[in-house]
């Protein structure tokens, strides 16, 4: 594992995207953020939050769990109004960011742009990458992890645990032949607590999770349940 | 005048973007606010900040003047990773938004959508346009304001105190003529007390003003020479 | 009607945008080509072919009805690979361009440079627009014409022969208030004959249509009925 | 080296961009391609030539030298108006295509698409990188050719034979670690003869040129002496 950026940061993670969700965002987000402190108090398991730039300050001086931005611009200092500047991210608390989310796609100059902007600032950069051959591309652009949605587990409905290994297990080769030190979580098929602790047996070191747990209808149970499948 | 949607909005008003400038940035951005707030008081003048996204908040909850987005997306509660959701916005203390800045500029459908969006959120909203046919086709999307910013004082550095009066007033006929309603702020061409009175003379009911403010040496000398100008 | 920059385009006229359909591409886009010329030579009415660029040339060396782009980028003669030169469409046979179609949405800063661009290099410039808000902002750039799509005729099925008048006239007349100059192609709705009567009862000088002219089972049947109930 | 999908391409080779240029649009296009076909017979290097999409189809037909588009989009047959189809290119006598020209940069995600979407139409994929750690990134994804631009040789001005050895070197050494097969082409430091026997002996199969070829006061003198260069 890279020495990441932030002592709050360890592997097993569970990284909750809150989108734009009425559940994850403002009061509610704040909410959702403790629920995670607790179960992340009660676990030992490192859950980090990404709720959106606004609510990130609120968030992040409200809770010790890592908070994530879900998207920072290869801006710097200057004349760059309307974009997510990686240090006014950092200042506001966070500890890292996601980059190129499936809803965010980016160009691939500016990823590579990004996640140097992010070691810069000293923000851990977690790469979305939609196959295996971009998770590949991804991996050498040298960011600290890369959450890979293996197309075989979006939209189909099937879970990690009974889907075919190879679907995940092959990315995670194809990443490590390119980067080694680069952590792997896996974002997409992950519906129960058996679906993360398959995860992690296929090489993959933590999960990116959104709807299951802040559509929940019981988040806390839901995260408990996550959190609980991470100790191998 | 519209109905503006924030009582705390008023006309003539100086809006200040604070871009990514390392001086409009967290603490920074905070103090900066601080002292526009301070020239507010002092001049009964509305003074209007607009700092990043990830500022919003602690600003909002520590000064009385109207705080304004950057920057919004024609976004919904939902799926939409690493957008500025305009009930984000507006819950974490924004009362209005810049739209289009050229920093920032975006799709003809999408400008329509969020002012339509922004008019969903009760957020005051702020068009930005860069010559006189384009502020009016704005005009016809119906925006609360529009930030007017004549090609002829961009760049040029002439000031609107010398440049020829029609510069100004041409775009604010153009614009008149497609609806009456609109708010027209002076974009562009603002060095002096002077820019401000004259700018206001020739038919704007406002400023939007950046580095001037700032990246002044002293930005509380340079706010209150423009709002005392706003004394017609 | 503005002097229109081609002798051979006038109103009213049929405009047949060919997309990347496969019954619109290569030989295939030669032949509907051909079979648009025979149609209008048989009717006297303009029927406009909208092509991909890359068979705007093979196209207009071979026919004698007007060609359009379906896209040009603001751009000049220069460092802009990968970009669609006004100037290369021109030479290469085209008397116009679409415009911000639905498909390839548009900055408003660029529709604008656009629509002075195609000025310059005598194209023609069909702005499409989806709404009558933006439809009036579109008047305000002043192009040669806009194909305005009703958004209640979109999607919902709703020919213009069935639809409550206001939905077409109430757009032509927002348009006009703004642009009296501007040719109102009808975008929507048109499925039968009687829809393109409806459609230039109702204010329109013409109708932009796709599939149902490229992909029918006749297109020669079909575009003869739609240029028919063009002689009002 | 990889089975290039077609017989008319083969290394070492010399691909001309021909950008939006005048001296490469049009009528100067095809007598520029003639040039290229020339110098290609007299001494027998292989030598591309790039034009804007809507040359393609005048080009190709007048030329036996392989036709390179600019650019193509990932799409299909169906509704992508004003986009490039790669079976349109194709179709009209290209080969293949350079991609995320530093002049019209793509989405990560868009890249892994269009060298699919290039493969299923048989067109040769040429995918433009930035530095060394976005061309081995490139690479994972799998493209036929990648022209390395090192930002060394940029902006710069220095040639690749004045260059230490290192900065293309380097490039050649982390690509070929990803990716084996992939042929490297030099993108950047090509002014004279002898930077491009220095580009092969560092480890590319050819180089990507525009202005030093497109606008030079003597082309046919230029490409002679780049092509001579070329037999190591």
């Amino acid at each position: 594992m890279p020495k990441l950026s932030s002592r709050r940061v360890h592997t097993p993670i569970v990284l909750v995207n809150f989108k734009t969700y009425a559940e994850g965002t403002g009061k509610n987000a704040l909410k959702l953020a403790e629920l995670c402190e607790k179960v992340s108090f009660e676990t030992k398991v490192c859950i980090g939050v990404a709720p959106q730039s606004v609510d990130i300050a609120p968030i992040a001086s409200a809770v010790t769990v890592p908070v994530f931005a879900q998207h920072i611009d290869p801006v710097t200092h200057g004349s760059f109004t309307g974009h997510v500047l990686p240090e006014a991210v950092k200042e506001g608390g966070a500890v890292g960011t996601l980059i190129n989310h499936s809803e965010r796609r980016l160009k691939l100059a500016d990823i590579d742009a990004i996640i140097t902007r992010a070691r810069e600032a000293h923000l851990i950069s977690v790469v979305c990458s939609n196959n295996a051959s971009v998770s590949a591309a991804t991996a050498a652009l040298k960011p600290d992890m890369i959450a890979v949605e293996p197309p075989e587990l979006i939209g189909t409905g099937i879970p990690v645990s009974k889907a075919k290994p190879e679907v995940v297990s092959g990315t995670v080769d194809l990443v490590k032949r390119v980067n080694r030190d680069v952590v792997i979580l896996c974002g997409a098929g992950i519906t129960h607590g058996e679906d993360v602790a398959a995860a992690l047996r296929l090489g993959t070191e933590g999960i990116l999770v959104a709807s299951g747990v802040v559509k929940a209808k019981d988040p806390y149970k839901v995260l408990l349940e996550f959190a609980e499948n991470m100790h191998k």
